[in-house]
Formats: structure tokens, C-alpha cells, sequence
């Protein structure tokens, strides 16, 4: 029992049948093959599906809400005030309808920080999406849990819970240096430890928190997390902006890995653009997100590696930086080794984790590099398809696992339900 | 005989039914309509269809050939090579096939820069898509043109053929200061003055430029031109990057009206960021244009009006600045009057040149903001329907005056011949 994907384009621009079973790529033009459930490849592209490394999945109920403010009228007037009604069942449509848009834009796996995550679980296992979960730990109550201490017992209940899942890997996710004292920081580390958990954190996403670090500790964040124990391997700090070099090459020597989120970076307006070039040099596995689509307002990762591609290159004065197939390695092979999957390829041995592309419209052609095409001209409107762990999501733009139409009306009420609490009636 | 498109969101998020006579927007909820040809805007969105006020269009046929190049090589090794090449039949199928993208990404018009500008307009016409059309002068031989001369008489041809289309508006393009000697760029302006036309130039795209022509002229760009009584309301200046406030100035207090490219200078890496702020401030026409697909590599409007907004954003360290709301009008409205035409608004009177939006889809839930969403969630993806000039040119994504298919597959064939001319077999 597997799945053929019959002379479809590889990403080498070689036409390929491709051999999955169970939840592998089993063989690439190797005709021994039992063909139980055949894909039709033609006109089509197959690339690895994107691993993307720091969403708010959540948060999509959030979306376009309100616009063009500074962070801190935005947070005060619009997201604290949701968050306040935020619970499980905000929480679940809120990742079915993330997790619609995920699929509809080829992402196979994120990793994501936000609360009740039983919730975003029970949303990703019902569309086959694979999850890195972690829950947002404060200094201060979060929507889920009074106290510090609540929430290390939620994390560790679901870490014990989600131990053996195919699809969704617990991870816990202190929010922020500003956010968790000390103290916090390294309890979190230490149940990432005990439990085999990868930590997730914002780091160094605006010169603000750079400023507040250095007053409160008297040191760069980076020196202070280093100085705390906190970093390594099982780190992903997001953002990762506001850096020096010899924090880089801190960063480096502990393997801490960095989610890089040009678009809500951009939007936010930050200031400053990533160090990459740096990163690369001192050797940090850099792997690409989108943040919440609250912020950026979409999951689309082709935007994201485009965004990332032109910023770094107009920010250095250098077109030769963030080559397209470098930058679609970030999005795809190093988020997938960063979240610990052997994915991100398409080569015999990798997780079926692919998706298939819509060669047929006038902006991918003339069709001569694939991957330059998905780097600078395609969108996640040319998704045609999405395969996760061997199991087709979506096949010729239908989604196969749930009702969409159905769903997407439910989670579009529930926004509006959230947003009357807060803001008024929905005009 | 009119097109009348039912229950249909507007941009202000109400439900409407729109009467379209001859070639404009006739009435908008009025129940007097005999109705013809009725669209369904169940579950659509209608949005006045972008001004893309920069192209060149035909060179649809090299995109994605090489990147990630320095500007000099990239132009050395890949473009002047194949534009030895370039000819009326070469120049017909890449208006083609940019053509098609315009029509899927939801644009009615574009101002262009290229040569063989009959063939240009060919393509445009039987499409049904707008183009103000500028041949490019060059003080050295062109693809078309031996001399100067010779491109002044192919202009001067053309804008008498052409002078009363309905769809197409002959215009003027001396390339650049650079590429220009004085006396040419005077003549060009003398004969768009004579046969009122609109002058397209490439202006201060580059720090190079800005050095080349105070190098040669001891001024820069904007005072070069002031002072040879080239600065006018009739011209459209591309790019228009590198400027002092002085400059800025200059250009409010003569009309000319600017063409921002985020994307493409982003990507070439010009360095800086167009200043727009300033622009603004003192009066300056703003529009918006992707550039030619092979320095973008799309004609994405959606994604150009988002790079603008965010790179505005980030480079002036304020999320307020560039807000969906003014980046939107920028795309339809302000480029619309740049080129002279009543459009770029759904209201009474205005030109139906309209795009219908697919709203059943998980990236444009909730739906609040139709702008917001347009500006940050949506991709040329979303386009479901095209009108331009009363005349619907694409419904339910299904382009409905030409073969696309057959058209597309002859145009891959054109650029594939031309790129082996230079480049060698296509792997």
C-alpha cells in the first residue's frame, strides 16, 4: 500500500516517479513499485513541504484586525484585550482555520508558542499537520495558567501526554527574556531537558528589548542567557535581530537555532534587518517562519523566502547575498533539522513531507530552475497539493481531510464572536 | 446591453450590485438595470483593478534565467546578449505572456518600456488590456533602432497610428540620464510635448547613476533635468530612489509623477529605500510598478503593494508609516491619473477596470477590512475575475478572450528558442 506520484517535475528540473510508503519517500525512478493510490505529476512540480519555525497559530482568528500601529498600541488596544477571552475553544478554531491556511500553503510542520495546546494538537492530528507545541510561559498569569508554576505543570502534562505522537512533538516556550525572570528561564530549560523538549523564545526582535535587557542585568540578551546556562542545541530563539557579532558566534558555539521572520520583522517595523550574512559565516542554523499571521498578515512561506532573499540583499547593497537556493534550503531541510525531522528533501529515505506545484500559469513561465521560480515568482496560490507523513492533505487544491467550507465558516464566526467582546460589532 | 455583478462585497466591506454600460461603472445599488450578462459575486470581493506604472513587459521571456547577480554581470552575460537577439516576433510573445500574468494578477494597465512597441500593443489588444507605450531611446543603437533619429521617426509613427485607441496611448521612453546625452533627452521631450504623450525614464535607481551624472554634468539627476526644462507633468519617473529633499522638491513643484518599484530595488540591491515619506510631504505623485519580471520576478501587485508598505515601515523604524489604506490608492487610483485615465475607484463614472477577489479561502478569514486584507493577506492568487474597460477578461480564474493554454505553451517555446541562442540547450 503506497503512493506513486507518476512524471512530475523533481526540483532539479528532472522528470521523476516518486515512490512513498508508510510516511517515506520511499524510491525515486525505481520501477519495482506496487502503485495502490497513483498521483497524476503532469504540469506539476514537487518540492519539499516548509517547515515553518515560529507562528502563533492561534492568532489567525486575530487577523487584519487592526493595522499600522506601534506594537505597544497594538498589544494594549487590540491583542491583550482579545486575549483576555481567549480559551480552548478560541484557541482550537483559531488553529483549525491556521492550520487550513497551513495546507492551502504547503507548510508541513511549524513550530509554535501559545496556550492550551491540547487544543492545537487535537485541531493539527484531524488535518495531518505535524506540530512542534509550546506552551507560553510568563512571569505574569497567560490566558491558561495563574502562575509560573501552573504552567510548567501544564507543559509537563503535555510533554508526558504527547510523548509517543506521530504528528506533534511538545515543546515549552518561555516567552522572552523581558517577559520571564531568571529564575524561570532556567526551570523552563530544565524541564526541556528532563522531558527531551526543544525551547522556544523571542530573542532580540527589537532594540527595546536589547535596551530593557542591558538595564535590568547589565548585559546583552544573549550574554545573558549564556551567562544563566540557557543556551543550546535544543534552543530556537525567534527573531534573532538585534545581534552583535561575537553574540552570533555565542549563538554558535552553544548550536542554539534561529527562526528568522523577515515579513513580520519588516512590518513591525524593528528596525535593522537580520544578520544573516553572519550567521552563515559563524555557522547558526538559520530556518525561516512567518510569526502569527497577526503580524504578518499570512502564511505564505514564498513570500517569506522572497522577503528574506531581497531584504538581506538591499540591507548589504549586495545581490549575491541569500542565493534562492540557499534561502529555500533555510525554509525547508533546516527547519525540518531544527524541529529534529528528517525532512526538507526530496531524496529516497526522507519524510514524505512534499508539495506539489501548479506549473501550468503564465508567471512560472518559461520554467527553467525550479527553485529560483519558487523563490521569486510562485505563491502559495500555486499550492496544488500537500502530502504529510506519507498521507495526501490535499490533492489537485482539495482539501481530502475535512470539510473546509464548513470548518472555515465555524472558525470565521468564532473570530467574529471573539471580536464583538472586545471591539464591537464586526461592521 | 450592460454587465450587471451581483451581491458583491465593495471596498468598504458592503454588499452591492454594480451596473456596468459601455466601458464604466454606471450605477452602484441602483434597481434599474436591464441585465444583460449577470456575474455572480456570491463569496467575491470587487476591487479596482491595479496601474502597474513600470514594466517591460516583453522581457516576460527571461525570467528567472540567471539571479542573484550583480547588476553589470547580469546585464553583460545575460540580458544585452539576448536583446541582440530580440526582434518583433520575440517581443509579440512576451507582451503574450506578461500579458496573461496581467490578467491573472488583476491588473488593467501598465505603462512599459521596450522596442517594437506595434507588436506590444498587438498583444495588449487582442488581450483587452491596457498599455501606455514607450518606445526607449538609447544614445546608442537599440534592438530596434540604429540611431536616435531612427527611434524618434519609429516614435513619432507610432504615436500618430495609435493616437486614438481606445486601450492603448502611445508614449515616450529615453531610457536615462545615463544612457541619454542632453540633446536627446530635450528632443524626446520636445516630441511628447508635440504629440502629448507621456515621457517614461528611468531616474535615480541607483547610487552609481547619481555618481555617473555628477561625474559627467556636475549636478544631480533631478537638477540635470530641471535645468535642461525636461522636468514636466507629463513625466513619469521610474524608480526615483536616490534623491535629496531638494530633489523631491523639485519634482512636486514640476508634477512629475514617480514610479516606486520596491521589489526590484530591493533585489538588485540598489541600496536605501525610495523616500517616500518626503514624497508625501511635499506633494509628489506616488504610484506603484513592478519593474520587468526579470528583476522581481512577478507581477504580483499584491506582493509589490506589501514589500512597499513594509520596507517603509522598517527603514523609518514606524509601523504607521505607508498604511494599507494610502499603499492601496497608490496601486490603483494614484496610478491610474499618473497615466491618465478616470479609473482606480468602484464608483459611479469611474472606468470598470475591476478585479474580482476569491474571498472563500482560509488566508482572507476573518474577513473585516477589505484594504487590510488586500494589502497584507492577499497574493495575485486571489484574482478570480478581471474586468477592463467594461469587458470582462477573466471570470471564475478562466481567462475567456484567448487560448491561454496554447499561448503560454507557444510563448515557453519563443523564450526557450531565444534563451539557446545564448545560453545554450535548456536542461
Amino acid at each position: 500500500m503506497g503512493i506513486l506520484i507518476k512524471g512530475v517535475f523533481t526540483p532539479d528540473r528532472k522528470k521523476a516517479t516518486i515512490y512513498i510508503e508508510e510516511n517515506i519517500i520511499q524510491s525515486i525512478n525505481d520501477e519495482m513499485y506496487k502503485d495502490d493510490f497513483v498521483i497524476d505529476g503532469n504540469r506539476k512540480l514537487i518540492l519539499p513541504a516548509f517547515y515553518n519555525t515560529h507562528t502563533h497559530l492561534s492568532m489567525s482568528l486575530f487577523r487584519g484586525i487592526v493595522e499600522d500601529m506601534w506594537l505597544k498600541d497594538w498589544l494594549e488596544k487590540v491583542v491583550w484585550p482579545m486575549e483576555k477571552h481567549i480559551n480552548e475553544e478560541y484557541v482550537y478554531w483559531g488553529a483549525m482555520l491556521g492550520g487550513l491556511e497551513l495546507i492551502r500553503s504547503g507548510i508541513a510542520a511549524i513550530a509554535d508558542m501559545y496556550f492550551f495546546m491540547d487544543k492545537v494538537s487535537e485541531a493539527l492530528e484531524l488535518l495531518g499537520l505535524r506540530g512542534v507545541l509550546g506552551t507560553t510561559i510568563f512571569e505574569f498569569p497567560s490566558p491558561e495558567a495563574e502562575t509560573p508554576e501552573d504552567a510548567f505543570k501544564i507543559v509537563e502534562n503535555f510533554a508526558k501526554k504527547y510523548k509517543n505522537r506521530e504528528l506533534i512533538k511538545p515543546s515549552i516556550a518561555p516567552h522572552s527574556i523581558y517577559s520571564c525572570n531568571i529564575e524561570i528561564l532556567q526551570q523552563a530549560k530544565e524541564i526541556a531537558d528532563r522531558y527531551g523538549l526543544l525551547v522556544q523564545i523571542h530573542l532580540s526582535e527589537t532594540k527595546w528589548e536589547v535596551y530593557e535587557v542591558q538595564k535590568r542585568y547589565g548585559k546583552r540578551p544573549v550574554e545573558l542567557l549564556e551567562s544563566i546556562g540557557f543556551l543550546d542545541k535544543n534552543v530556537l530563539a525567534a527573531h534573532a535581530v538585534w545581534l552583535t557579532k561575537a553574540e552570533i558566534r555565542t549563538l554558535a558555539k552553544y548550536d542554539v537555532k534561529v527562526s528568522h521572520n523577515p515579513v513580520s520583522n519588516l512590518k513591525l517595523a524593528s528596525g535593522g534587518v537580520m544578520p544573516y550574512p553572519e550567521m552563515k559565516e559563524y555557522g547558526v542554523l538559520v530556518t525561516l517562519g512567518t510569526d502569527g499571521v497577526a503580524s504578518n498578515n499570512n502564511f505564505d512561506m514564498f513570500e517569506e523566502m522572497k522577503v528574506f532573499a531581497i531584504s538581506q540583499k538591499n540591507h548589504r547593497w549586495d545581490p549575491t547575498i541569500a542565493k534562492a537556493k540557499e534561502v529555500f534550503k533555510v525554509a525547508t531541510e533546516n527547519g525540518a533539522k531544527a524541529l529534529g525531522f528528517k525532512a526538507g528533501r526530496v531524496e529516497e529515505g526522507y519524510l514524505a513531507d512534499l508539495v506539489l506545484i501548479d506549473l501550468n500559469s503564465p508567471h512560472l513561465k518559461p520554467f527553467y530552475d525550479p527553485i529560483t521560480l519558487a523563490v521569486y515568482s510562485m505563491r502559495a496560490g500555486d499550492v496544488d497539493g500537500l502530502i504529510v507523513n506519507g498521507k495526501p492533505l490535499m490533492l489537485n487544491r482539495e482539501i481530502l481531510v475535512v470539510n473546509e467550507d464548513k470548518l472555515m465558516e465555524k472558525a470565521e464566526r468564532k473570530a467574529f464572536e471573539l471580536y464583538e467582546k472586545v471591539m464591537g460589532v464586526v461592521k
